[in-house]
């Protein structure tokens, strides 16, 4: 048996660090969200990226497949191995290698996760700032290419990614990119990795972008009437050039959960909250113009956070969006989806969203990164509900295929994963064997990730 | 004869749009630079994208190549048919398709100029920032990953085009990307053919991210005693934060040709030109920030341009850059080289690559994107002395490897072309063989671009 001689001589490898128990597989074979069990043959935690390097050599040999483990928070199965074979979980290289403070850089291990590198930039002046909520692993935000709240300023995955270091199907270490801040030297092999969910390779190092800490920060929180006007106000604020750090939509919905879950009293209408970055006047000039431009739109109930405790608050409710509705029905599940449109389009697709929702007698509540055009909508069913499931998903097609026809993409920031792979014909045409080339090109034996991003045929 | 079977059927198709005239094809055989001229066999001009997907497929057929042609300002004999076969002048697929101002991008034609753009935009109130200097078409400025004075602040092409519609080297056609703002639907097809040179496929429509017109901009330059002291002044005003939509290094070399040239009186020291854009308070205060870390540096002579005129002459004078190196040697060649390193190690590199210039004899003022670590040498050379070419050539040779040894890439905006393209191994190592892979896949037969960017072999 192929699969039995390779773990034999991953084991030779690894020790201990190759495990086999019913917990560690069951672990590693579970989602975030509404994904069936899927435990893999073995675990494997190496320490090196030589060490990565030489497992992915014998699972080649063998033909077994590899999939990458961060921290297991991606909402749409990206780590499942589907097809079995050796989950790779990064959690033991987790380490900052470097801070280059003149160069606003930093080099790490994959298995670090966003809050622990921010927690060791603190005396830097220096931070991390894509924040998808979870406290994930760098390594997986850039597989994933995830983004989260602050990309309206400070861009996703893909604008903060320098450079990495990958270990290849045939187990071939290669770097991509450099230190420096740009380059036009040959294809762009960052950004292929980058959003690849481990189909190309495994990533065993990064460089990271830092940013300056802001001197000063302010946040608010507002209500509106609807949510065209919401969305109004905040194209409004962008051609204005006002430089957002964050800008998020809560609809009527979320804001009933957040009332319940956080002890919040916001009234029942939909809010948007705004944070800013800059010095202490220019936070002070966005403050006003902000104030300005909500005004006009019927903004009302404006409420700034200017302490920062106030500020945690805020954004610690919004951070627990996903749990404050998962308590509005206890015992379900949920089917996590998001979506990205351009922004003309938002106030439509949210408004369209919603209505099917309800018309289908789902709840699902909509909140997003609006500044981006992205949403999201937590879509809760019964699991005892078969019926009720068919319906979520159904639904959720149906705000895919929307998004799609208002020239959007079927996800801003949660990736392919098992949940989204059936819109990528639909969204890239023949791009996406064009994808599937690719992959072919870099895993023959599609042994990296297999059944996840390309043509199933593949 | 495969090419005259080929020609027979492009002819066909295109008419008196292809064609074989000594002139027009001396004039898409020449380069901006040094390369020796290579005529290709016919120039074609094609008015639709379903003209371009004909014509490869024609191409394909009789595997001749196919080399894409903007306005020919490209620096590395981008777009030289060294391989002979068609050039594809885009220059009759320069429109302007459609303008979204409420999502601030455009859909356009690649043979389209970015001052055309510009001049049509200007209304609107929004802007493309990216700036290389020449009038280059934007469909070549995606294919060269270009950038120039403004990637500072709005990043570069890397950063501005959402997405491409592309013809493949078998005919088909796709599109890359969407009109939403991320994504996180599969591999980032955009990304791949952005700096690709040609060698993937031939663009044929770009969606670009505009920016708003800001409501202030203040320019500024001033002198520095040497060019560390300039370089740790910029060092400084990026880790505070302040957003410079420009800033431009000019070593002593530099301003000595700009006084000959612009009649200018700049003191013959090392200078700064900065630019500032945001609200009238925003810029004031940029401006009063940037003053206090100059003067802590030593800088002097200070000098403002807030009249639109006087920040005109500065960045004119700035873009005639080359021109006034090259009214310094009348008659004689130029090799226009740049290479990008951190931040960190930008003053040791400016100065090492000085030092030895001049202990070679050789003639070549420095002058670069300070903020990104980019900087460029115009190094001049007499045609008719054979010896000082290879002098020139081997000064550029060590100015890549002194950059590549700091951790930075050959080239941060030029691109590979014919100059750079013995660097890519020693820049990529393992990384070459997989941008080969890649192209191999798209393009079997080696007909787009042959000869240039991936490993000759390939």
């Amino acid at each position: 048996m192929p699969i039995q001689n390779a773990l034999d001589a991953l084991s030779t490898l690894l020790g201990q660090r190759l495990t086999r128990s019913k917990s560690d597989l069951e672990l590693h074979g579970r989602s975030e969200t509404h994904f069936p069990l899927t435990p893999p043959d073995a675990v494997a935690y190496p320490e090196t990226s030589a060490e990565v390097s030489e497992l992915v050599k014998i699972c080649a040999a063998h033909r077994v497949p590899v999939v990458g483990w961060g921290t297991g928070t991606s909402l749409e199965g990206q780590a499942q191995a589907v097809h079995g074979g050796v989950v790779v979980d990064f959690s033991r290289m987790n380490k900052l290698l470097e801070v280059r403070q003149g160069d606003m850089d930093a080099a790490i291990q994959p298995g670090l996760t966003r809050e622990e590198l921010n927690e060791e930039l603190r005396a830097t002046g220096l931070f991390f700032p894509v924040d998808p909520g979870a406290n994930a692993s760098l390594g997986g935000m850039a597989m994933t290419r995830a983004s989260g709240t602050t990309a309206v300023r400070y861009g996703t995955m893909r604008e903060n990614v320098m450079g990495l270091e990958v270990v290849l199907a045939d187990g071939r270490i290669i770097r991509t990119g450099s230190r420096a801040r740009k380059s036009s030297a040959g294809y762009d092999l960052t950004g292929l990795m980058v959003g690849s969910e481990g189909t190309l390779g495994l990533i065993t190092e990064l460089t990271l972008k830092l940013h300056g800490q802001p001197e000063a920060i302010t946040a608010a929180i507002c209500a509106f009437d609807n949510v065209d006007d919401a969305v109004r106000a905040v194209i409004d604020t962008i051609q204005l050039g006002l430089a957002m750090a964050r800008i998020e939509l809560l609809d009527t919905e979320t804001v009933k959960a957040f009332n319940a879950y956080s002890g919040a009293t916001m009234p029942e209408c939909p809010h948007l909250m705004v944070e800013f970055h800059g010095s202490e006047s220019g936070v002070e000039e966005m403050a006003t113009t902000f104030g300005e431009v909500i005004a006009e739109h019927d903004g009302h109930g404006f409420n700034w956070a200017t302490r920062p405790e106030d500020r945690t608050a805020l954004w610690t409710m919004r951070h627990n969006g996903a749990y404050a509705i998962y308590a509005a029905r206890p015992g379900w599940k949920s089917l996590v989806t998001d979506v990205c449109v351009p922004i003309s389009r938002l106030a439509d697709a949210i408004n369209e969203t919603a209505t099917d929702l309800t018309e289908a007698g789902l709840y699902g509540p909509i909140l997003g990164h609006v500044g981006d055009g992205n949403f999201h909508s937590v879509i809760m069913f019964d699991p005892s509900d078969a019926d009720q499931f068919k319906s979520v998903k159904a639904a959720s097609n149906r705000m895919v295929e929307r998004a799609l026809a208002m020239g959007g993409t079927a996800t801003g920031e949660h990736g392919i994963g098992l949940g989204k792979l059936d819109y990528m014909q639909a969204e890239h045409g023949q791009g996406w064997a064009v994808m599937g080339a690719v992959k072919r090109a870099l895993d023959p034996d599609n042994i990296m990730n297999p059944g996840k991003l390309v043509p199933p045929s593949n």
